[in-house]
């Protein structure tokens, strides 16, 4: 039986989905339980990753100090993960608090042809002897040559493997097929695949991956996360275990602990019209909430924002952008009431 | 560009979802926009299709000929459909009223093992001049070879088109791929696919159907379905236009619609842990209503109650082993609060 490496971000992509707010309460309830299944690595923080919380993101509720130090206090068999964008989180303030809290994993991300500014975090996790991967996020933006060399970069510094971000949902299972498997034949790490779900396809996806030669897969409770939400972990775990995969996390267990998580505090996405144009045109999932909001206070139709940041390239951090385009779409008039 | 055939099954598998409690108000809001955006075939009726109203299966809030009637109203060149299993419709009462109404499309449905069943309906259905398919469900548990066998049954009785379902979401898209490139092989009428997503498989496997060479697919707007609902009509849609087919319907107003329609009356089917428990044990989605409603009242877990039923391969229109299988839970004390 083939063996595969689940890594679970509900409580750091499920944070987009509650604007940040998720409280120490309910996520300790969560990494209770995560060691309780069987959850290989719980990855957790700010949607945005270490060090983000900020008044153009969003202001976390619980602070990344208060936050590490309670998980820690929880898991023993369970990794506690962690996602670190450079620019956001500082190595000497930010970093270093989370190594000194004891994080297990570090997931060291940065946009698909930005590797390069990950090479001093990956560094300076493997001379801290923890375990640190590369991540790559929106990646239908690049071909797969270009992700391969962006991973090779990641794999130069010390990368121990490398997860690829669907961050949009916008890839074809044969768009993941090729990408992964071309990552697969020129890494000499193991690679990983991180779905979602705006096109409907965040499990299918990700058994694509597995197809191609991937052995680690992202899934969230109840898809909990950004925009139309990740590959949902339960649903994941169940389809693996049918195909003869071993996840080492008990199914049954699982789907109840899944049952009381959304009648606690997990709100399960689901794939709206702004969904659609997000992942048709590959504009960052992360995007939603924000987009919803500004669209409302402008009277603009969100579904025409997100249309505009896809033509504009934008990409997470470019927050600045979605304001500007509700701008100038409700001042040439494209108002929802026309 | 390719051309593929959208048939709509949201206001008759909706159905299951609100107990056929559809008001004729918003059925009629529905079919309107249907025929504005451009939806080929729209399906209405009871969950189990004409006839089907009674006191085991659920009351339809709508009679059959008030739904037909005004339907048939709103409809110029979007196709009135029906989904009619032999058994529940008569054919001299059930079927004739339908045709008298005006009705476009007929699927004849049985069991996958059952097509015998349908051959007086789709004859009578095209000595009338309709247009007749037949539709094979539950095809998750038989092989390829007898689902052949068993279409080319309905071709000889004059079908002219095949409808697989996939009525307990179990099927992963390997299978889909070998069960519809045989019937596609072995028939020389169209063959079509009707997900569930159980597992998280609609939009997957009805590509997978696709590329198998099925040029039918059934969707429903936002899912509306029994159980975790079907392929996402609005998603599918989206990706099937992206991948270069054409499908006659105009996305962004089915975009709108779609957002207009859950507004109103669509309520959006998630996949929950039973969902799960079904399509992993291939159970029939259209239990899913009626199984939570006993399970509540005889205090056992649901979940169990749907294991049970893929243990006995109860089918639809064996709604009573619910009952007898949560009362022998319940009294061998399996029951929730343990």
């Amino acid at each position: 039986m083939k063996h595969l490496l689940i890594s679970d971000p509900t409580l750091r992509d499920g944070s987009h989905a509650v604007q940040h707010q998720l409280s120490l309460e309910n996520i300790l309830f969560y990494a209770e339980y995560a060691e309780k299944v069987g959850i290989p690595i719980l990855e957790v923080g700010h949607g945005n990753g270490l060090g983000a919380s900020s008044l153009q993101l969003g202001q976390s509720l619980v602070s990344d100090s208060e936050l590490l130090e309670n998980c820690r206090l929880k898991l023993t068999n369970t990794k506690l993960g962690i996602h670190v964008i450079p620019g956001f989180a500082t190595i000497h303030k930010d970093l270093k608090n989370a190594l000194d809290i004891g994080v297990d994993v570090i997931r060291v991300a940065s946009h698909c042809t930005e590797a390069d500014i990950t090479k001093r975090h990956i560094e300076y996790c493997r001379q801290h002897d923890r375990e640190a991967y590369g991540v790559l996020m929106m990646s239908h933006m690049v071909s797969a040559a270009v992700l391969v060399e962006q991973a090779q970069k990641m794999e130069s510094y010390g990368a121990q493997a490398i997860i690829i971000m669907d961050s949009a949902g916008a890839l074809l299972p044969s768009d993941v097929y090729e990408k992964i498997s071309n990552l697969v034949q020129n890494l000499n790490i193991p690679v990983g695949f991180h779905a979602h779900n705006n096109l409907g396809m965040a499990i299918a996806n990700s058994l694509e991956a597995i197809r191609a030669g991937a052995t680690i897969l992202d899934g969230t409770l109840r898809g909990f996360g950004a925009g139309a939400g990740n590959a949902q972990l339960e649903v994941l775990v169940a389809v693996l275990h049918k195909m003869g995969f071993d996840t080492g996390i008990d199914l049954y267990q699982l789907l109840d602990f899944a049952d009381l998580a959304e009648r606690t505090f997990i709100t399960t996405p689901h794939i709206n019209s702004v969904s659609v144009i997000s992942g048709l045109n590959g504009v960052f999932s992360g995007f939603a909430k924000p987009v919803e909001r500004i669209a409302k206070e402008y009277n603009v139709d969100p579904k025409d924002i997100f249309f505009e940041l896809g033509q504009r390239k934008v990409i997470a951090g470019q927050e600045d952008f979605i304001l500007e385009i509700a701008l100038s779409l409700s001042q040439k008039g494209l108002n929802i009431s026309e």
